[in-house]
Protein backbone atom coordinates (compact mmCIF):
# COMPACT_ATOMS: atom_id res chain seq x y z
CA UNK A 1 0.00 0.00 0.00
CA UNK A 2 1.70 3.29 -1.41
CA UNK A 3 1.94 5.93 1.30
CA UNK A 4 1.68 9.69 1.85
CA UNK A 5 5.59 10.97 2.54
CA UNK A 6 5.97 14.24 4.87
CA UNK A 7 7.34 17.28 3.54
CA UNK A 8 10.71 16.77 5.44
CA UNK A 9 10.97 13.34 3.78
CA UNK A 10 10.34 15.04 0.84
CA UNK A 11 12.66 17.50 0.98
CA UNK A 12 15.62 14.68 2.15
CA UNK A 13 14.39 13.11 -1.12
CA UNK A 14 14.65 16.29 -3.19
CA UNK A 15 18.38 17.31 -1.54
CA UNK A 16 21.56 16.56 -2.70
CA UNK A 17 22.36 13.86 -0.06
CA UNK A 18 23.44 10.34 -0.74
CA UNK A 19 20.68 7.86 0.28
CA UNK A 20 22.02 4.22 0.81
CA UNK A 21 20.09 1.57 -0.89
CA UNK A 22 19.61 -1.76 0.35
CA UNK A 23 18.20 -4.94 -1.69
CA UNK A 24 18.57 -8.97 -1.13
CA UNK A 25 21.00 -10.97 -2.80
CA UNK A 26 19.66 -14.34 -4.01
CA UNK A 27 20.79 -16.47 -1.12
CA UNK A 28 18.58 -14.14 1.01
CA UNK A 29 21.58 -12.37 2.12
CA UNK A 30 21.48 -7.98 1.72
CA UNK A 31 23.31 -5.76 0.04
CA UNK A 32 23.61 -1.72 0.61
CA UNK A 33 25.14 1.10 -1.18
CA UNK A 34 25.55 4.58 -1.37
CA UNK A 35 22.88 6.08 -4.38
CA UNK A 36 21.47 8.97 -5.82
CA UNK A 37 17.48 9.15 -5.63
CA UNK A 38 15.56 11.60 -7.08
CA UNK A 39 11.62 11.78 -7.86
CA UNK A 40 9.77 10.81 -10.78
CA UNK A 41 7.58 12.47 -12.71
CA UNK A 42 4.94 10.27 -10.97
CA UNK A 43 5.73 10.69 -7.75
CA UNK A 44 7.48 7.60 -7.21
CA UNK A 45 11.26 7.22 -6.00
CA UNK A 46 13.57 6.68 -9.06
CA UNK A 47 17.07 5.08 -8.88
CA UNK A 48 19.11 4.29 -11.50
CA UNK A 49 21.63 1.53 -12.37
CA UNK A 50 23.66 -0.30 -15.09
CA UNK A 51 22.83 -3.89 -16.13
CA UNK A 52 24.91 -6.65 -15.14
CA UNK A 53 25.36 -5.02 -11.12
CA UNK A 54 23.98 -6.82 -8.45
CA UNK A 55 20.88 -4.09 -7.82
CA UNK A 56 19.03 -4.70 -11.21
CA UNK A 57 19.75 -8.57 -10.74
CA UNK A 58 17.99 -8.34 -6.74
CA UNK A 59 15.19 -5.95 -7.61
CA UNK A 60 14.11 -8.21 -10.37
CA UNK A 61 14.50 -11.34 -7.84
CA UNK A 62 12.60 -9.72 -4.91
CA UNK A 63 10.58 -6.20 -5.58
CA UNK A 64 11.19 -5.02 -1.96
CA UNK A 65 13.94 -2.35 -1.32
CA UNK A 66 15.16 -0.59 1.60
CA UNK A 67 16.69 3.35 1.75
CA UNK A 68 18.33 4.94 4.50
CA UNK A 69 19.33 8.56 5.23
CA UNK A 70 21.08 10.78 7.83
CA UNK A 71 21.73 14.30 7.65
CA UNK A 72 25.45 14.57 7.84
CA UNK A 73 25.57 17.56 10.03
CA UNK A 74 23.09 15.69 12.51
CA UNK A 75 22.97 12.14 12.01
CA UNK A 76 20.65 12.17 14.69
CA UNK A 77 18.06 13.57 11.74
CA UNK A 78 17.27 10.19 9.95
CA UNK A 79 14.98 8.82 7.80
CA UNK A 80 14.38 5.11 6.76
CA UNK A 81 12.27 3.99 3.81
CA UNK A 82 10.41 0.53 2.93
CA UNK A 83 9.06 0.20 -0.95
CA UNK A 84 9.01 -2.23 -3.92
CA UNK A 85 9.89 -1.64 -7.18
CA UNK A 86 6.73 -0.95 -9.33
CA UNK A 87 8.08 -0.48 -12.54
CA UNK A 88 11.80 -0.94 -14.90
CA UNK A 89 12.91 0.56 -18.06
CA UNK A 90 16.02 0.55 -20.24
CA UNK A 91 16.79 2.62 -22.91
CA UNK A 92 17.02 6.35 -24.14
CA UNK A 93 14.99 7.00 -20.47
CA UNK A 94 16.72 5.42 -18.84
CA UNK A 95 19.79 6.71 -19.87
CA UNK A 96 18.17 10.27 -19.59
CA UNK A 97 17.69 9.40 -15.94
CA UNK A 98 21.56 9.24 -15.23
CA UNK A 99 21.94 12.67 -16.98
CA UNK A 100 19.71 14.06 -14.81
CA UNK A 101 20.15 12.35 -11.64
CA UNK A 102 24.17 13.39 -12.62
CA UNK A 103 22.57 17.14 -12.65
CA UNK A 104 21.30 17.07 -9.38
CA UNK A 105 24.27 15.53 -7.95
CA UNK A 106 27.01 17.09 -9.58
CA UNK A 107 25.60 19.68 -11.50
CA UNK A 108 26.80 18.18 -15.16
CA UNK A 109 24.55 17.69 -17.85
CA UNK A 110 26.21 14.20 -18.78
CA UNK A 111 26.94 11.55 -16.27
CA UNK A 112 30.56 11.40 -16.36
CA UNK A 113 31.25 8.32 -15.34
CA UNK A 114 29.60 5.93 -18.42
CA UNK A 115 31.56 2.63 -19.27
CA UNK A 116 31.72 1.86 -23.12
CA UNK A 117 28.86 -0.18 -23.81
CA UNK A 118 27.02 0.72 -20.49
CA UNK A 119 23.66 0.19 -20.40
CA UNK A 120 21.77 2.31 -17.70
CA UNK A 121 18.64 0.89 -16.39
CA UNK A 122 15.65 2.74 -14.15
CA UNK A 123 13.45 1.17 -11.00
CA UNK A 124 10.47 3.02 -9.54
CA UNK A 125 10.06 2.48 -5.82
CA UNK A 126 6.30 2.82 -4.45
CA UNK A 127 7.13 3.60 -0.37
CA UNK A 128 5.44 1.15 1.36
CA UNK A 129 6.72 2.90 5.13
CA UNK A 130 8.18 5.35 6.47
CA UNK A 131 10.79 5.96 9.58
CA UNK A 132 11.53 9.75 10.47
CA UNK A 133 13.55 9.73 13.50
CA UNK A 134 14.47 13.48 14.32
CA UNK A 135 16.68 13.86 17.65
CA UNK B 1 35.49 -16.61 4.90
CA UNK B 2 36.23 -13.27 7.01
CA UNK B 3 38.90 -10.93 5.14
CA UNK B 4 41.60 -8.05 6.15
CA UNK B 5 40.21 -5.00 6.33
CA UNK B 6 42.39 -2.20 4.45
CA UNK B 7 43.58 0.70 6.38
CA UNK B 8 41.27 3.13 5.08
CA UNK B 9 38.21 1.15 5.61
CA UNK B 10 39.78 0.53 9.23
CA UNK B 11 39.54 4.50 9.82
CA UNK B 12 36.09 4.90 8.25
CA UNK B 13 35.42 2.43 10.92
CA UNK B 14 36.95 4.05 13.64
CA UNK B 15 35.51 7.51 12.47
CA UNK B 16 32.30 9.25 13.62
CA UNK B 17 30.14 8.91 11.28
CA UNK B 18 26.61 7.18 11.07
CA UNK B 19 26.62 3.76 8.90
CA UNK B 20 23.66 1.83 7.76
CA UNK B 21 23.02 -0.98 8.77
CA UNK B 22 20.91 -3.32 6.15
CA UNK B 23 19.55 -6.49 7.66
CA UNK B 24 16.45 -8.76 6.03
CA UNK B 25 12.85 -8.90 7.76
CA UNK B 26 11.25 -12.23 7.91
CA UNK B 27 9.53 -11.76 4.48
CA UNK B 28 12.44 -11.20 2.98
CA UNK B 29 12.31 -8.01 2.33
CA UNK B 30 15.54 -5.65 3.13
CA UNK B 31 15.32 -3.33 6.43
CA UNK B 32 18.04 -0.33 6.66
CA UNK B 33 18.62 2.22 9.17
CA UNK B 34 20.90 4.61 10.21
CA UNK B 35 23.73 3.14 12.99
CA UNK B 36 26.68 3.06 15.54
CA UNK B 37 29.28 0.99 14.95
CA UNK B 38 33.06 0.16 16.19
CA UNK B 39 35.44 -2.27 16.69
CA UNK B 40 35.20 -5.14 19.00
CA UNK B 41 38.16 -5.99 21.16
CA UNK B 42 38.59 -9.22 18.82
CA UNK B 43 38.70 -7.15 15.98
CA UNK B 44 34.58 -7.62 14.67
CA UNK B 45 32.34 -5.33 13.92
CA UNK B 46 29.96 -4.19 16.95
CA UNK B 47 26.45 -3.37 16.74
CA UNK B 48 24.37 -2.41 19.34
CA UNK B 49 20.14 -2.63 19.45
CA UNK B 50 17.86 -3.03 21.62
CA UNK B 51 15.44 -5.91 22.02
CA UNK B 52 12.50 -5.76 20.53
CA UNK B 53 13.13 -4.13 17.81
CA UNK B 54 13.02 -5.54 13.93
CA UNK B 55 17.63 -5.46 13.96
CA UNK B 56 17.52 -8.48 16.43
CA UNK B 57 14.48 -10.26 15.23
CA UNK B 58 16.16 -9.95 11.52
CA UNK B 59 19.62 -10.84 12.82
CA UNK B 60 18.50 -13.92 14.50
CA UNK B 61 16.47 -15.31 11.79
CA UNK B 62 19.27 -14.43 8.78
CA UNK B 63 22.67 -13.98 10.09
CA UNK B 64 23.54 -12.00 7.23
CA UNK B 65 24.26 -8.36 7.53
CA UNK B 66 25.57 -5.36 5.48
CA UNK B 67 26.53 -2.00 5.77
CA UNK B 68 27.33 1.09 3.98
CA UNK B 69 29.26 4.39 4.35
CA UNK B 70 29.43 7.72 2.53
CA UNK B 71 32.12 10.57 3.24
CA UNK B 72 30.03 13.31 4.34
CA UNK B 73 32.21 16.05 2.53
CA UNK B 74 32.87 13.64 -0.76
CA UNK B 75 29.93 10.51 -0.72
CA UNK B 76 32.01 9.80 -3.99
CA UNK B 77 34.39 7.97 -1.24
CA UNK B 78 32.04 5.07 0.00
CA UNK B 79 32.80 1.84 1.31
CA UNK B 80 29.90 -0.99 1.10
CA UNK B 81 30.37 -4.37 3.46
CA UNK B 82 28.90 -7.72 3.37
CA UNK B 83 29.26 -9.91 6.82
CA UNK B 84 27.63 -12.80 9.11
CA UNK B 85 26.96 -12.41 12.03
CA UNK B 86 29.03 -14.61 14.17
CA UNK B 87 28.43 -13.35 17.77
CA UNK B 88 25.42 -11.95 20.06
CA UNK B 89 24.92 -11.07 24.27
CA UNK B 90 23.05 -9.45 26.58
CA UNK B 91 23.67 -7.92 29.45
CA UNK B 92 26.22 -6.04 31.37
CA UNK B 93 28.44 -6.32 28.33
CA UNK B 94 25.77 -5.08 26.03
CA UNK B 95 24.74 -2.15 28.24
CA UNK B 96 28.33 -1.48 28.57
CA UNK B 97 28.77 -1.42 24.37
CA UNK B 98 26.36 1.12 23.81
CA UNK B 99 27.77 3.42 26.44
CA UNK B 100 30.82 3.12 24.39
CA UNK B 101 29.43 4.03 21.23
CA UNK B 102 27.43 7.16 22.72
CA UNK B 103 31.37 7.82 24.09
CA UNK B 104 32.25 7.35 20.31
CA UNK B 105 29.54 9.01 18.91
CA UNK B 106 28.31 11.82 21.17
CA UNK B 107 31.44 12.26 23.93
CA UNK B 108 28.64 11.11 26.36
CA UNK B 109 29.89 8.36 29.04
CA UNK B 110 26.35 7.06 28.97
CA UNK B 111 24.24 6.60 26.42
CA UNK B 112 21.43 9.31 26.97
CA UNK B 113 18.07 8.06 25.01
CA UNK B 114 17.79 4.57 26.98
CA UNK B 115 14.39 3.83 27.74
CA UNK B 116 12.93 2.21 30.60
CA UNK B 117 13.03 -1.67 31.15
CA UNK B 118 15.42 -1.11 27.35
CA UNK B 119 17.68 -4.71 27.47
CA UNK B 120 20.61 -3.83 24.89
CA UNK B 121 21.75 -6.76 22.39
CA UNK B 122 25.43 -6.53 20.91
CA UNK B 123 25.78 -8.66 17.23
CA UNK B 124 29.24 -8.70 16.52
CA UNK B 125 29.43 -8.94 12.34
CA UNK B 126 32.49 -10.84 10.76
CA UNK B 127 33.04 -8.79 7.69
CA UNK B 128 33.26 -11.65 4.62
CA UNK B 129 33.06 -8.91 1.18
CA UNK B 130 34.40 -5.48 1.27
CA UNK B 131 33.59 -2.50 -1.62
CA UNK B 132 35.38 0.52 -1.14
CA UNK B 133 35.46 3.50 -4.18
CA UNK B 134 36.79 6.20 -3.78
CA UNK B 135 36.16 8.35 -7.11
Amino acid sequence: MAIELSDKVKQAIEGKEFWHLATVNPDGSPQVTATWIRFADNGLILVNTAEGRKKPRNMRHKPHVALSWAKPDNPYNSIAIQGRVVDEYTGDRAEADIDSLAKKYLGEDVYPWRKPGEQRVTFLVEPTHVYHQDA
